[in-house]
């Protein structure tokens, strides 16, 4: 079960309480890419520039990830700068360049028009509208967005979201969506907009699923060091859309895993600067952190009856 | 298992974005003995003054928590007056007045003196020693905290803390107690003060269990309408502490449960101002809201293996 994500490609520069690192590769669609494809064939969709590394490109095809949607255009890569507050849940962007993004309107490949998973990272509604008009029959459609987007494109957002099974945002983003200050009247009202399942990302809190089915409340595995939360969410959904292409099936308990795993891979991505962390991991250490994150979750309340 | 309480009983003024309510009968030992009192029985140890009024000391009678230890003296009960911000992890104190809670310094009954759980309330540090010395043997002692005797009675505090079973702080408190920003190592930092359970209270973003097997997460019930959080750690701490005496025997499972049984009372001590939702409470509507809460974090994981 083949996955397609459109989206950004990126150089970030990042600055946190612990550091600096300067033009390293990001992107929405190169976070979600390396982390999908522990689980299940990617295809990754998005445009770089002149300046975009040989060494960068090199290391997504030995990953196996397919990159003839990777198309490179004159100009350079889009680049971000964002400084985080000591409360990492906060950040500022203090420089922002498209470049070659800009004027992303990619086609996909026939094969691509064919796949069963795609992923919709955060670029114009209508963009997304766009590429999921070339979609033939997909299995499950997931997307995210951002306060501009929901600010300066309400209409074209609103008519994509009834042709999503996932929404995947972020709990302002929530708020912001269905002006609604309480997270679960923002999840319903949210819901009632279209996407089957919203996925609200809470940084160091975690995430809250809605669906027709009730609510899904996971933490973000507590850890000693968060060195960098850029592309957090962008693994999440990679985790996330990976562990439902290679199950096939889509009930609420594997939905209810793969948000597992979903988490599971973003508490590695913030564990060092950029991919760095995602790159070095190793199957036993994903299979250990889900392991520890049932743990951390298990109330053992099925050997338990109320006290009643 | 008896449980005795130490802590404040207090008329609240309240405001919060729902409204306002004045004089409306709070304070730490009142929320903990009427959560802890569905599971066991309870003593309740503090302060009133003579404007106490009778219908709130027979509500405690008639729910069969034992007031004996209840003081009236010459002067008015502990006032308070917070107000809430739209994110309701946040209040200030508009007024506050000890009044008779000020020469607070009880004895407890020759029984009292009996009980295997104790719950030290937020009270100075000097004082939660005062008490516990005059505990013959313990099964399990808790205690609260706050900024203020962090800040200014530190030995004191520090002297206690390696005489309890369990600390059951907020996020900032354990942040200000341990001088580590990142909670995890926070966590670590605490326990090695003496306790042998942290729980860290982080309001709508639930609970996180520290103790020497592992970690703990559980996220806060997700609540359409939040009409007041005066008294919910208290709660919390009620439902936990009742819970455990009720079963006798602490395990981390038992542990686990409890934590639970403590999130599903405070979820609904902050659904109507004041006690108010306490005191309407049915052991159906508790036994319902923990199956809920167990379905709201429930992974299904032991039905699935790692796809590695």
């Amino acid at each position: 079960m083949s996955i397609v994500v459109v989206g950004s490609v990126a150089y970030d520069t990042v600055e946190t309480a612990n550091g600096r690192r300067d033009d390293a590769l990001g992107g929405a669609a190169t976070f979600f890419s390396v982390a999908a494809r522990f689980f299940a064939p990617v295809s990754i969709v998005g445009v770089i520039g002149k300046d975009f590394k040989a060494e960068h490109e090199q290391m997504l095809i030995e990953r196996g990830i397919d990159v003839r949607g990777l198309e490179r255009h004159e100009g350079e890569t889009f680049r971000w700068h964002g400084r985080y507050h000591e409360d990492m849940n906060k950040r500022d962007t203090i420089a922002l360049a498209l470049n070659v993004f800009e004027g992303f309107n990619p086609t996909l490949l026939p094969d691509q028009q064919r796949c069963d998973y795609l992923f919709l990272a955060n670029i114009s509604p209508e963009l997304q509208t766009r590429v999921l008009s070339q979609v033939k029959s997909p299995k499950l459609v997931a997307a995210d967005t951002m306060d501009f987007w929901i600010q300066n494109a309400r209409p074209a957002l609103m008519k994509l979201l009834e042709r999503l099974d996932i929404l995947a945002i972020n709990d302002e983003e929530a708020r912001m969506l269905s002006g609604e200050h309480n997270l679960v009247k923002a999840g319903r009202a949210v819901l009632k907009m279209g996407p089957k399942s919203l996925l609200v990302k809470r940084g160091e809190y975690g995430v809250l699923q809605f669906s027709k089915d009730g609510m899904f409340a996971v933490p973000a595995y507590p850890l000693e060091d968060v060195v960098d939360p850029t592309g957090a969410g962008d693994t999440f959904a990679g985790g996330l859309m990976g562990f439902l292409a290679r199950n096939g099936r889509i009930t609420e308990s594997i939905l209810r895993t793969a948000v597992v795993y979903g988490s599971v891979m973003a508490s590695f991505a913030v564990e060092k600067f950029s991919l760095d962390r995602l790159l070095e991991l190793s199957w036993e250490e994903i299979d250990l952190r889900y392991r520890a994150f049932i743990e951390l979750t298990d109330s053992h309340s099925t050997r338990w009856n109320s006290p009643s």
